[in-house]
């Protein structure tokens, strides 16, 4: 990637019930971003559904797709435009076996590889240990036309090692689609405190391995279908940072938007030279990092 | 530390090549910040001298004192005031072997336990590899009457490796004495991004681990004796966040200060449950963390 700016497009939107039209309003997005340069284009996580995760429902299994099924549209706009794509489905890999899956598709329409989300959440509203078994294939970076992004979907954000081993991996970009928002009951100064917590950590792992960012979130209300919450405020606020962790671009928290950010990739080559943490990583002393508590 | 309040002091000072006098300027400090209410004081990197890393001198490891020569007069403030206290020091453990040694006193004046920096940086007026031997006590909380503190050094901020296994070894607090600033000829923007670049990484350590972060900078201007450069401009900018990165305090970057902040311990508690990182860690695909890299 060195010496080139890769035009990334963030595509942050509110969903329906309706698959086929989330479908085509995320394809009309990726038409409407590559018509403004982007090359690679990231959508949200999960965006062809609304978060059906809000309830345990044995019905949403329904919703779920082996990943050409889901991935033949999506396949036909890269190849169309011209972009690497990012996307996020329900994977059904076997009967009682799903997954939170995102698909890289490379800009001739093939799919680059794929990467099922490995850490996954589990609180009121979010009862993703219902519908997604953890992923089995590790922390790989995806080589695609434009270089090896290290895709992770959403609740991966908070785990540096997640981020530490894509780095590790060679990748040169950090790439998260995902979901989050507020419960409404949360004060105005606790919403801030979330919201800017989870900038900030994405932004640390930028700064920690000397890579770029780029975080595709959905916005807008969805409610809960059991009525036992008020929803999820889905809070918006994408954002692309660059290998210092400096914010280059950061979307509203309200609104959907369309939008194309410049990542310099040869900022990290340098960054890197003037900070070489990996230098000095004490690999014979992290051992403690494998277990589950030093009691 | 549940259910309490640490009164934490920072001391964010400027030094001279008089040890004496620095010294005597800290204990000064430890007295103003307990005569404020703080019961836990903590001391910038190396805050017995200059910054002497500037250049490889064979003469400054005169500066180096075993830890019971450095730690004596710490001690006695110690006592004196009930403060913990975490100061920084230049170690000599035998002839041709030093280290960049934190050590922690407790507030009855005995010496809690020590750190001694496990990353060590080497870049132009940073020459800290010709000086120190990495550490080789791994990263462990030193217990002290206020609680675990997870006391780590400088160029280990950049680490989430270290925050981590200090979180995982049941640190409380995570604390860093340091000593970083601009060299002249960044520009304004280089020098803002490498100033916020070092806040948002340790900001991101605290949301990681849900766990509170106190940052003692020097600041001020200290020449280089071989002329190569301009000298380090040390940023200050002291902080303290609380378990969600949210800055409690930040000091400002061109003056000393002597600030009392209140972290309120309850927090983590309550943040980890509300975002339970360690129930979903994937210790079984952690692995490649301990590789130097994965070709």
């Amino acid at each position: 990637m060195s010496g080139r700016i890769i035009k990334a497009g963030v595509a942050q939107l509110s969903f329906s019930a309706d698959r086929e039209a989330n479908r085509r309003m995320n394809i009309e997005a990726v038409r409407t971003l590559a018509s403004r340069g982007a090359r690679l284009v990231v959508l949200s996580e999960l965006h062809d559904s609304l978060y059906f995760c809000q309830t345990e429902n044995v019905d949403n299994f329904d919703l779920a797709l082996s990943v050409d099924e889901f991935a033949a549209p999506y396949r036909e706009v890269a190849a169309e435009t011209g972009c690497v794509l990012v996307t996020s489905m329900f994977e059904r890999r076997a009967a009682g076996l799903y997954h939170n899956t995102a698909v890289v598709i490379d800009s001739d329409g093939s799919i680059a590889g794929t990467y099922r989300k490995m850490h996954i959440p589990d609180d009121p509203a979010y009862y993703e240990k219902f519908y997604f078994t953890p992923g089995d294939l590790g922390f790989k970076p995806v080589k695609t036309s434009l270089g090896k992004i290290g895709v992770l979907v959403c609740w991966d954000q908070w785990y540096p090692e997640a981020a530490r081993i894509m780095a590790l991996s060679s990748a040169e970009l950090l790439v998260y689609p995902t979901a989050i928002g507020w419960e409404s009951t949360d004060t105005p100064d606790e919403k801030e405190r979330q919201r800017q917590a989870w900038i900030t950590v994405q932004r640390g792992h930028a700064v920690a391995n000397g890579l770029p960012v780029i975080t595709a979130n959905r916005v807008g209300h969805e409610p809960d279908p059991s009525g036992q919450t008020n929803g999820i405020q889905f809070w918006g606020s994408s954002f692309a940072a660059g290998p210092q962790g400096e914010l280059l671009w950061q979307a509203a928290d309200d609104k959907t938007e369309l939008k194309v950010v410049d990542i310099d990739m040869t900022r990290s080559e340098q960054v890197r030279r003037w900070w070489p943490f990996l230098r000095d990583r004490r690999i014979d002393a992290y051992g403690p990092i494998l277990k589950r508590f030093n009691d």
